[in-house]
């Protein structure tokens, strides 16, 4: 895959079915998004859940009902064949893993771009800042925790965290970098003692890969993306479609 | 009315049919909240427009559908009681104003708080700016422009905007003040001739009163919650409540 391509010219490859795999590195300095789409019924409730939770789900961009156009963040781009992979999920169930959903698309859906961590990793990398599971080429290690989300309607849950361990230098650093990034969950939620938001085993993470803490360091929480995926599976609507983790969308808006 | 009260005294008074008043002035360094009670009907095309739209409708807080408490900025209070004065809308037209709603609430509404330039015009007198209307007593002036809000489902319209004429140094001052207020309009969004956003006549506002400008100043404008108004005018929800103008949700939380 050619890094120089345009955000434009990536969603046009997955389009045309020409790309089907995970986006990050894509389209350097541009902002890559989650989704999730769900019908008009809840999507009051959704809404309301993402604005009183900012931290986890950051919204970018709220399409139309039934239109599958993001009107601010990728004027041009068609949320039903423009990101790699998707996931159906029936009343919270994953139900089918398809790289299109023209066929599922229905008139009452709502699509939700949230921001994702991408954007404060890229910053922090491009800072001196270490992000270790980067270096050992894993998945971000991620975490429930014992902190209520807000809930709104149907949707609640807890906050799900996402952790990079780092020495205290560089911890606060990453506080001052991720502040500046609030769509992209901004600053840390705690760092230091996973015990303190109910985190059991460091090294046994819910979901994604465990990493190696080096002595001296200590972990660093932020709030993830993932929390909205936790809902949907606790509120079980109907019919909700996501991308597949790690298969964003890649928007027309640049990183800062 | 004692101005020491505190924002839940004044809610008790109200609700308790003992204050009917504007409320500028009242519970100082306390935010206060413009309000529109909706059905859940088209509670999401007017969050959406409020997302969308965050200059001249801030959200502060919305209620669950059903709830009249606001849980985030007034947890105690009761939206169907606890304002001074209401509007109903049936079909965009006004067709009452009451002091208490309790008879008109339905298990499908939703309340949403919005911010108000109360909070800025604070701030601008105490770093000494002067707020022309206040000094003469009056309504501020307000005009539609020729700006269009982003659509969201059935509400659009033009943004309808405050003016408040001042000399260049001290626009320059106000611009750094409210930048600070993001929930209460934030920075203005044009300063200097009226006619580049289509105002034809600024002694003649569109609502409230003219005010005097004086030889070297220049207005300066700033996005207004009377654009959700607008909105709702034009988007003829069956049944629409509002805040009565100036009388507003007192809450608990401080201004900075």
């Amino acid at each position: 895959m050619n890094k120089l391509l345009t955000p434009n010219e990536i969603r046009q490859l997955c389009r045309h079915g020409k790309y089907q795999d995970p986006t990050p590195g894509l389209a350097s300095g541009y902002v890559q998004a989650n989704l999730v789409i769900l019908p008009k019924s809840v999507a009051f409730d959704f809404i309301l859940f993402c604005y009183r939770n900012p931290k986890p789900c950051p919204l970018l961009d709220v399409t139309e009902v039934g239109n599958p156009e993001p009107p601010i963040i990728a004027p041009s781009a068609d949320i039903r064949s423009d990101l790699p992979r998707y996931h159906v999920f029936r009343d919270g169930e994953l139900v089918e893993e398809v790289t299109d959903i023209k066929e599922f698309w229905r008139d009452d859906f709502v699509g939700f771009l949230i921001g994702c961590s991408f954007s404060f990793e890229a910053a922090l990398l491009s800072a001196g800042v270490p992000v270790r599971h980067i270096e050992e080429g894993k998945n971000v290690p991620m975490y429930k925790t014992s902190l209520d989300c807000m809930s709104a309607g149907v949707f609640s849950g807890p906050l799900v965290v996402s952790m990079r361990p780092l020495s205290p230098a560089d911890a606060i650093r990453a506080v001052q970098i991720t502040s500046r990034f609030p769509k992209s969950h901004g600053a840390p939620v705690h760092l230091g003692d996973p015990s303190a938001i109910a985190i059991a085993n460091i090294n046994s993470p819910d979901f994604g890969d465990p990493v190696t803490i080096r002595e001296g360091e200590i972990p660093v929480f932020w709030a993830c993306g993932v929390t909205t995926q936790t809902a949907i599976v606790q509120a079980k609507p109907e019919i909700a479609i996501t991308h597949a983790p790690g298969h964003m969308l890649i928007t027309d808006i640049k990183d800062e």
